[in-house]
């Protein structure tokens, strides 16, 4: 058996505090988990709720590239007979051809959380699997707790696998469930039942110890060939394997080809996809996918990473889809902030020398108020023009204002913008669903019939952090707008007490931004 | 030398993304590093900028425990003479004991980075070295880029160190400093200079591969005895190895005293210091520290829990400071909401099976729909209470609204509140910093003088989370704000379109638990 990919998302991923995914949100990411190269994709536990049954029938309908569903489930109920188990009938209708039983292989589990004999669990084990290869399933182990199992009682815990292979398992995977294997431990377990079995042997390990990447290499260098994971490391404490971190580490650097070069380029948007899709925040200092990844902040690491990369990066970030970053920082100095103006396609030229120490100092200052310019910036290019004596907006703010006001249960925003534009005088009023909404809605219909372009833009991401959590209502707020048009995206910010002036302040600069770029910068 | 720990939250962490850390920052966690039991603190670098020189000057007046300060610092400038060198220079008046010099150990480094010959790289490491010995101070060496420079040119690697222990540097950390080493690699490399040397080796990882810790420990088993790393893996890129993994997997796992138990139960609460101090979201998957690092959601796990709680817990919670959690959601069911309930004080025999029932059901409801009471309890319980049909609440709300008004740079905001209380009709105005801060002072104000109690809580947190990003301004909100009073705090949470409303839905349920606690439940 070649290395195969196993990823639960969709069933251990989703026990994560915090994450709740929908059927249409299940079945996308199976879509994209398909597209990367994955093999199997454990859709969830059909007896186990509605949500998992309704799953199984939808995704059947779906026309998938190359990845194999699989079906969750526990092994038959103790003292009941298989075919009248329900749990394990329900597999039968699920629509799988694979299925991943998991069962107690430590003795602890079985005598005090299951109160069962031990001989009852390996019948468990046994009436499940054959039953299941009667009616032609093709079924995958998984040892719950082996490793734990194994250090207490490792003749039980091998006795398990055994039944579980001799049923007809094709694949017996070692799960550190609890999460506390140092790697170390995994390698010895895995060296002293290397051998004792034809099936293969695959790893499902758990974060609880920062050590589940780790531990899944360590058994892939004694032998195992099926790897089990979430992608991004989502799971119920502190998360399973990330696959993001295992398959470049087996790819990149042990020289496996679990996916093609093509599609392992597409890991960073798989992240990003399934992290969106389960409403979380993207972690920026996720190796191989995170934002920060190959993101350059101390002016030594900058200087020497133009030089040749290899000094400070470990792969290419563009094998998994992300790209180098340079920040612009009280760290770094003018060197950044060239580099970033260089990024986004602006002529050097127009910017002396004098201009830019100022523009770093500036930086320094406003950072230290809580503005950050690292991932806005078109708020940095603004400023950078602004700076500017000569340089003309395309409008004159006035004033705006906003007012919510609640009827019985609902909260209704409307806001009016008094501004200048084109040497005209504009007083627009408009509704939205919140304050800001409402604002933004004005101020686009204020400038959209001398500037057309802007409604070939959104908003299309709104984010809020509160600065000094600690002083409650009365703290500092940043607001990040990420806006496109149909061919990029920024992103702009804007930092105050007041959360209306912040996102008003983000606002501004996001169209600012826009009709920079389309009707030049106009520098008298 | 026994084991020690050597943290570089100051330095090498503060060089993350996102992170900027005053002066003030760096004292506050100088004092709780040292009160957990680090042994060398890394300061920063007096020659680097202003700010690292006055951490400098003002840490002399710090009494501390046991902590020793360091100065970080690369080797003299190549061609200088070292005492010459204003860098050097800095270090003898930055009143340290001990100074960090760190240099290149890869020769690809020396020759493309630095541009200068293998030998003059020595020659500055000598004599920088000498120099500080001669000037009283005591020297580790950071042998930067030792595994990379280890693989490619092992005997200039291994001249790097040879050349800083002939020099006098006690201990030579082994830095992986791209952080793309495989545990294998770090055991092999270690295994090989194991007894070459008589000066003490210690470990410096980055976890670009997600390995961090695992690199961390493999050292230690090939006989490191020094451990370098920050609070929560802050750092460049993918961070420095998570000092809050390393401690416990060494002293819990491998039964090593870095620091004394009492001490180790500090753990979570030192991440929750340096991380908020440093103006950063606490992750709540952290290995060890995080929130969610013991918390059960899966019915199944909750229930053998209960019973056992070795059975999904590598390490009992309360040895780092921290505890276990369970959640209520769509996955568990009745047993968790009553554990809730009863965890937060209530009389389980008000509520019948048919009530918990019903209110599961509502749970889950309201889940779908963006509310998560994980993190949010008193909004679960007063959802319990407000299920009773004869429930009273303390006060009847009519209707609210808030304006904010931008004049000049600055936006002023304002609220109405018109309420019923104790049968009297209330109505009320009041400012804010914001509109969100304008409705607490207003709902605070037309309720204190019915119920005194309100005075002595306050709002310590506010956070928001838009739900859709995509939608962007018209997405989804979920507000969460975090209420104090002198003895206990409560999370409350309000989900809409409208940002307004969702944080009105959160006041009006801080204010409304608090009575609810003070005055007893209204049930007629």
């Amino acid at each position: 058996m070649g290395l195969t990919l196993y990823d639960t998302t969709l069933r251990d991923g989703s026990q994560g505090e915090g994450i709740a995914l929908s059927l249409d949100d299940k079945l996308k990411i199976t879509r994209q988990l398909d597209r990367f190269g994955i093999d199997f994709i454990e859709g969830g536990w059909p007896g186990s709720n509605p949500k998992d049954e309704a799953y199984f029938k939808e995704v059947q309908n779906m026309d998938l590239d190359n990845a194999k569903i699989t079906a969750f489930s526990s092994s038959r109920r103790p003292n009941m007979k298989v075919e009248e188990d329900p749990n394990i009938l329900k597999l039968l209708d699920s629509g799988v051809e694979y299925v991943t039983i998991f069962s107690k292989s430590w003795d602890l589990h079985v005598q005090e959380a299951l109160q069962i004999s031990l001989a009852e669990n390996l019948a468990m084990i046994k009436d499940t699997i054959s039953f299941l290869k009667e009616n032609d399933l093709r079924v995958f182990f998984d040892a719950e707790h082996f490793f734990d199992g194994y250090f207490n009682n490792s003749n039980y815990a091998l006795e398990v696998i055994k039944t579980a292979a001799e049923a007809g398992a094709e694949l017996l995977v070692l799960c550190d469930t609890n999460g506390g294997m140092l790697p170390s431990q995994v390698t010895k377990v895995m060296q002293e039942i290397r051998g004792k079995f034809e099936v293969p042997i695959g790893i499902h390990a758990h974060n609880d110890g920062n050590l589940a990447v780790a531990n899944s290499l360590a058994a892939y260098e004694e032998g195992a060939v099926h790897f089990q994971g979430t992608v991004g490391g989502l799971g119920e404490r502190c998360g399973n394997a990330d696959l993001c971190s295992v398959i470049p580490a087996l790819q990149l650097k042990y020289g496996e080809e679990l996916v093609t070069a093509e599609q392992l380029k597409q890991l960073k948007p798989l992240y990003y996809f399934v992290t969106e899709t389960a409403n979380l925040i993207p972690k920026n200092n996720k190796p191989y996918v995170g934002k920060s990844a190959f993101t350059h902040k101390g002016g030594i690491h900058v200087s020497a990473v133009r030089k040749n990369p290899h000094t400070y990066e470990h792969i290419e970030p563009e094998l998994v889809g992300n790209e180098r970053r340079v920040l612009v920082s009280e760290l770094a100095g003018k060197s950044n902030l060239l580099y970033k103006l260089r990024e986004v396609g602006f002529d050097l030229n127009d910017f002396s020398d004098e201009m830019i120490k100022k523009l770093v100092k500036k930086v320094k200052v406003l950072e230290n108020q809580g503005y950050q310019f690292e991932g806005a910036e078109a708020s940095l290019i603004l400023m950078a023009f602004r700076e500017f004596k000569d340089y003309q907006s395309f409008f004159e703010i006035e004033d705006f204002k906003t007012n919510s006001i609640s009827q019985e249960d609902h909260t209704y925003s409307e806001a009016v913008v008094k501004m200048n534009v084109k040497k005209q005088k504009v007083h627009i009023a408009a509704d939205g669903d919140g304050p800001v909404n409402a604002l933004d809605n004005c101020f686009r219909k204020a400038l959209v019939s001398f500037y057309p372009e802007i409604s070939e833009s959104k908003l299309i991401d709104y984010k809020v952090r509160v600065l000094n959590g600690n002083d409650g209502t009365a703290a500092k707020v940043r607001v990040l707008i990420e806006t496109a048009d149909l061919e990029k995206s920024w992103t702009t910010v804007g930092v105050s007490t007041n959360i209306i002036q912040a996102s008003w302040d983000a606002l501004v600069d996001s169209i600012e931004y826009l009709l920079l770029i389309k009707e030049g910068a106009r520098i008298i």
